[in-house]
C-alpha cells in the first residue's frame, strides 16, 4: 500500500483527492492536514465523505508528514510548497504539488506574473510538469511532480495536435476559457456568493492571468522554442456553475494551407489513440463539461473554418478531477508504476 | 459474471444503471434497449458514457432478452412492466422492475391512483417491495422485486423507526418532499425546461401525487396494520436542481409521550445501525441533498419539539440512485448474494 | 417629494429600495449610508444600478440623517434601530424598520427568540406591524412600521382567510417555507458560496427558528388570542436559488367540518378582493416563486383533501421585494397617503 | 396611445414585450397572437403576468390586426415574416419584426445561411436595420424595422468603436459569445431541459451560427466596405443561465499602432457619449451579464494588450430585453417620436 498525506485536506481540491484516494485500492490515506479544522474528524468537514475516510485533521508537521508518508500531494496556495519539497528531497519521498510554485522553468516567470519571490530556484529544474499525456516518461523518473493548473490542462491537451502537427501560427493563439466557480476554492468570498454568481457570467484577469504563462510555457516547450517566443491571449471566464472548463481555442492555419476537419481530426485522433482518458468527438458534435462531471476523462472537439481559414477546439474537463486531484492521482499511479487509470476510471456523473 | 439487460435504458434511470453496472466485477451489461435510439451507439445517447460501455441500443424483444440475461432491470413508464414479469417467470428469471406496476399489494389501490387496469394482478402477491434496510430477507428469496419509488424510500427510511418505536400517532403525519427535476425524466416538456425550472419553487401533484398509497402501504405494513388505516398527507415539490429528493417528515409524538432528541435519535441509530448507506446525523446537523450527489447513501436527521410536541426528521438521498438505480443494483446484489455496498461504495461529489 | 433616506444599503434589502425608489415619482433618495462602503459612489457597489442614482455611500449621522429626511428605512442588523427610531420620534420623522427590533408585541417573546436584550420597550407598542393586507388603517396613523420578516409575509398571507373564517385548528398548524439564498443577505459566509448551495436543498433552523414566533403573533392576534395560546411548526428549507419564498402550510380542518375547495378558494377571494397585490389561483394551478421574481405580487394557491381532511395553501412572494423592500415601499405609500402600488406596479421576470 | 399588436406573442420575446408594454404609458396593446393558445387568457400562458393585460390569445388574421394596429411587432421563426410586411406596407402600417428575414441587405446572404428562399427580396431594402446607437436617424423614417439578433446586437456594439476608429484589422476578428438558454426558445427540445443545462457549458453552431453575416454585413457598412470583404469568427455557447448575452471580442490592433487602454476606453466614451443606455466600464472592471437582468442596459469592458498587441472587449446585454424585446421597443419609441427610453427606464434586477 502506498501511504498518502494531503497536506491542505480541506480545500475543494483536498476533498476530491480524498474521495478519489478512499477508493483506490493500492492506497492507504495516512494523513489529512489542515490549517481551519485541526483535530476536526475529516467527515465532519465534508458530510459527503462520512464513513470513507477516518482520519482527523492534524496540523503540519512537515519533517513527521514526510517520515510517514510515501508521497505528499500539496493542496496549498502559492508559495508555500518549498519547504515540503526540501524535506522530500532530504527523505527521499516523492512530492506532487498542485499549486504554481514549481510549474515554471525559468524562476523569472514565475516572480514576474505571481508577484513573489521564490524560494527555492534551484529545485525548479528538479521539477516536471505533470501532464501525463504530454511527459509520462519524464514523470515517472522524477520525485517532484508539478501539478498542471486546470486551465492549463484543458488548453494544453487542446493545442498539442494542432502544434506538433505545425498547422498553425503559433503566435496567434487565443484562448476563451470557461470555468465553475469551484476553481476559485472553498473561501468565503463575495464574488463567489450564490447570489452573485447565479445567473450571470463575466470575464476576469483579461490579459493577466497567471495561467497565461504556463501555458505558453509547454507550448513553447512542445515546439522546441524559447518560452518567450510564444505570446497567447488566454480569456478566463466566470460560469454559473460549480464544476467544469471549456475551453475554446482559435488557430490561424499556416498561410496556404489546406486542410479539412476531417483531416484535422484523424491526426487528433492518431495523436491521443492510447490514451485512456482523451475522447475526440465526432463531427458537429461539442464537447461539454458536464461530460466529465466527477471525472477524469477529456473531450475534445474540433473543425476547420475554411471561410475564415481558421481552427476552432473546445476542451472540456472537470476542473477539480483533471484539471486538479485526478490528475494528480494519475501522476501518483506514474510514479508508483501503477496503471495510470487506477481509481479514476469512473464516468462523469449525468444527469 | 451476472448476465444483465436493461430495458427502457436511454431514460436517466437506464443511463444511471448503466454508469453504476458498467463498474460493476460481477457484471456484464449483455443488452440495453431503447424505443427511440434503437441501433444507435450507446455512448452516442450518453457521450458522457463514452468508453463505458460498447453496446448498440436494441428494441425490444422480451423472449430474446429474457433468454440471454440472468436479470432485467424494467425502467418503463408504468403499465409496461407485465409482459417482462411474466416472461421472467416462464424462464425463471429475475426481474427488478423500477417502475410502480408491482409496487402494491392490493390491485384496487394501484388502479384507484394509476387509472390503469392492471394486467396481472396475480403477480402483485409474488412481487416483493424492494426496500432492503426493511424488506431484504423477503428479497433475497424473490424473482420480482418492486423497486421503491423515489419519493417513498426517503419517506420511508425516515419514518420506519418512528413508528417502529412506536412514538407518533401514525394518522397525523406530514410528508413535505423537495425533489431535483430529474425525476420527471428525459422527456422535453415544457415545465422541465431549464428558463421554467430555475430560480424556481412549486409544488405539485398537491393531495393526489401517486408516491402517497405507497408510501402508506408500507408504513402499514410496518405497524402490521391494514393499509387504508393509514392517511397521510404528502406534498412535492419541484426544486431547481437536477438531482436529489429531501424528504421533511412531521409527526405528532403519542399523547403525554416524553422523550428527548438525544434518545430519539439513539433510536434511529439503533435502528439503522449496522447499514452501510444509512447516516444518522448530529444534533443541529441536518441533512443536505448533495452530500448524497451520485452516490446511494441516505441521511437522515431529526429533531423533537417540545413546543408543539412534534417529531421532525429529514431524509436526502440522491433521486437516480438510492431513489432508483442504485437502490435497484442493491437489490440485485441481495438476490445474486453480493455485498449489497458491491458498485455502489462511492460518495457523493461535492462540491 | 418624499425625502428618504436608507440605512444600511448596501445589503440586499437595501439595493432593493435603491432600484424601486429610483423610480418611485413622488420620491427624492437623499442619504444612504453603509457601514463597508463609506464615500464610494453607490453604482460601484451596484453597478447593476449604474445611472439610477447619484448618491455616494455615508457614514450613520442618525440626527443629521433624521434632520434632512421624511422617512427612514431601517435595513439593519437586529438590535442597531433603537436610536433610530427615538430621533425619529425626537424629530416627529416617521421610521420603516426592515429588521425584527419593533416586530413584537411582548419584549419577552423578541428577547427569548433573539437572544438580546431590548433598548426600548416602551417604543413597542408605538409600532405597528407593517403588513398592509391585514393592517393598513394602522399603518396609515403610525410613525414607526415594523416590516414583516420574509416568511411571515408569506405565512401570514396564506393563512388569514383560513384563521378568520374559522376552518381549521390554529393549534395543529405546520408551515414548511422554501427560500431563496438571498435571505442570508450579502455576507461572505461559507454557507452562501454557490459551490455549497448549487444542486442543493437543507432545513435549517428547525423547531428554533426567529420568525416562529412572530408568525403566532400574527395569526393570535388574528384570532383575537393571546399569543401563547397558538404554537406552531415553522420549517424553513435553503433552495438552489437567488430570490422567492414558497410557503407550504398545512392545516387541519375542524372535526365534522364539510368545506371544499370551490368553497375554500371563494373564501380567499373574497378576503383579497380588493388587493392588488394579492392573486388566488384557479384549481389544480400551484404557485410558482418565480412568478413573483423582481415584483411585489403574491401568489395563493390551496385545496382542500378530504382524504386526510386537511387544508394545504402555498403562498410564493419574492422575499426581497413583497418579503422585505417592495412592502417597506407598500407602507411608505401608505404613510404617505400615496396609492399602495406606487412605484410597484411592474409584474415578474419571466423566464 | 399607440395600438400594438403582438404576432407570435407566446414565446420568451413575446411574453417580454407585453411585460414591457403593458407598462409603457403610450401604448395600448389591443391584440396577442399565438399559434399554441388561441383563445386562452394571456395571464394563464404566462401567470406572471395576472393583472396586466386583459387579452387572450388570437389566432393570426393579417388583414383584420393590420387594420387595428398602428404598429405591429413580429416574434415568429424566420421565413413567416413577409406577408404582415407586405400587408403593413399596403395599409400603411410600421412594423417590427424580430425574425431574421429583413435584416440582410443581400437576398443570397440569407438564403445561403437560412436555407430558405427568400419571398420579398424587393422588401430588403426598404427595412432598416434597428440598431438605434448606430441608426436611429433612419430607424426614425422607416416603415420596415428588422430588430437585430441578440448576439448581434452585443457583438456590433462591442465591435463599433473600434471600427470607426480604425485601431484594429477588420479581417482578423473573433467573437466568442456566451448565452443564456431563453435564447432558445420556450419550446420542449431536450437540448433545453434543466437536466441537460444545468452544471454545463458547450458551445454550438460554431462556424456556422446564422448570426455571423449579420455582425459581418453591419460591420462592413460601419466600414464602407462591401460586406463579404470582412470574414469573422464567431462561436457561441449556451450557458447554464436563462438569461444574458456576454460577448467576448478578440481585435488585432494594426501594427505599428500604439494605444493605451485608458486611450481606448476614451474613444468609447465619446463614441457612446450621450447614450442612456449604454455604459462603458472603468479599467479592471468587467461587465457581468447580470447587472443588465431584465433591462435594456448594456455595459462593455475593454482592454489593450500590449503584450500580444490585441484588444480585448466585453459586452454585456440581457438577450431578451436589450437583444430582442427592448431594443424593438426602443426602435418603436423612434418610431413614434417619443424618447427612447419610454418604459425602458428600469434596471436589471440584482441580486
Amino acid at each position: 500500500m502506498i501511504k498518502v498525506a494531503i497536506v491542505g485536506s480541506t480545500g475543494y481540491t483536498g476533498a476530491e483527492l480524498v474521495r478519489l484516494l478512499s477508493h483506490h485500492p493500492e492506497v492507504e490515506i495516512v494523513a489529512l492536514t489542515s490549517q481551519s479544522y485541526v483535530d476536526q474528524a475529516y467527515e465532519e468537514v465534508y458530510p459527503s465523505l462520512t464513513g470513507q475516510v477516518g482520519l482527523s485533521c492534524q496540523a503540519q508537521d512537515i519533517e513527521a508528514l514526510m517520515n510517514e508518508a510515501d508521497v505528499v500531494f500539496l493542496a496549498l496556495p502559492h508559495g508555500l510548497s518549498v519547504p515540503w519539497a526540501q524535506e522530500a528531497y532530504r527523505q527521499g519521498k516523492k512530492v506532487i504539488d498542485l499549486g504554481a510554485d514549481f510549474r515554471f522553468r525559468e524562476v523569472q516567470t514565475y516572480e514576474n506574473w505571481y508577484k513573489t519571490k521564490h524560494e527555492a530556484p534551484d529545485l525548479l529544474s528538479q521539477a516536471v510538469y505533470g501532464l501525463p499525456e504530454l511527459n509520462r516518461h519524464k514523470i515517472r523518473e522524477s520525485v517532484l511532480v508539478a501539478n498542471p493548473g486546470c486551465y492549463p490542462t484543458a488548453s494544453i491537451l487542446g493545442l498539442a495536435p494542432l502544434l506538433q502537427a505545425k498547422v498553425i501560427n503559433p503566435k496567434k493563439i487565443i484562448i476563451d476559457a470557461k470555468s465553475g466557480v469551484s476553481g476559485a476554492g472553498r473561501s468565503a468570498k463575495l464574488g463567489s456568493l450564490y447570489g452573485e454568481v447565479n445567473e450571470n457570467v463575466k470575464a476576469y484577469g483579461v490579459a493577466t492571468h497567471r495561467h497565461t504563462p504556463e501555458i505558453e510555457q509547454e507550448i513553447a516547450a512542445l515546439l522546441g522554442m524559447e518560452a518567450e517566443k510564444v505570446k497567447l491571449s488566454f480569456t478566463p471566464h466566470l460560469m454559473p456553475m460549480t464544476r467544469g472548463i471549456l475551453s475554446t481555442i482559435y488557430g490561424e492555419l499556416l498561410e496556404n494551407l489546406q486542410i479539412s476537419a476531417v483531416e484535422l481530426r484523424q491526426i487528433y485522433k492518431d495523436f491521443y489513440d492510447k490514451e485512456p482518458f482523451i475522447h475526440i468527438t465526432e463531427e458537429d458534435q461539442w464537447p461539454q463539461t458536464k461530460w466529465c462531471y466527477g471525472s477524469n476523462h477529456v473531450f475534445i472537439g474540433l473543425t476547420v473554418d475554411p471561410r475564415t481559414h481558421r481552427v476552432i477546439v473546445t476542451t472540456a474537463i472537470d476542473n477539480l478531477v483533471k484539471g486538479a486531484a485526478g490528475q494528480a492521482i494519475q501522476n501518483m499511479n506514474i510514479l508508483f508504476d501503477l496503471p495510470e487509470t487506477k481509481a479514476l476510471e469512473r464516468p462523469g456523473i449525468w444527469p
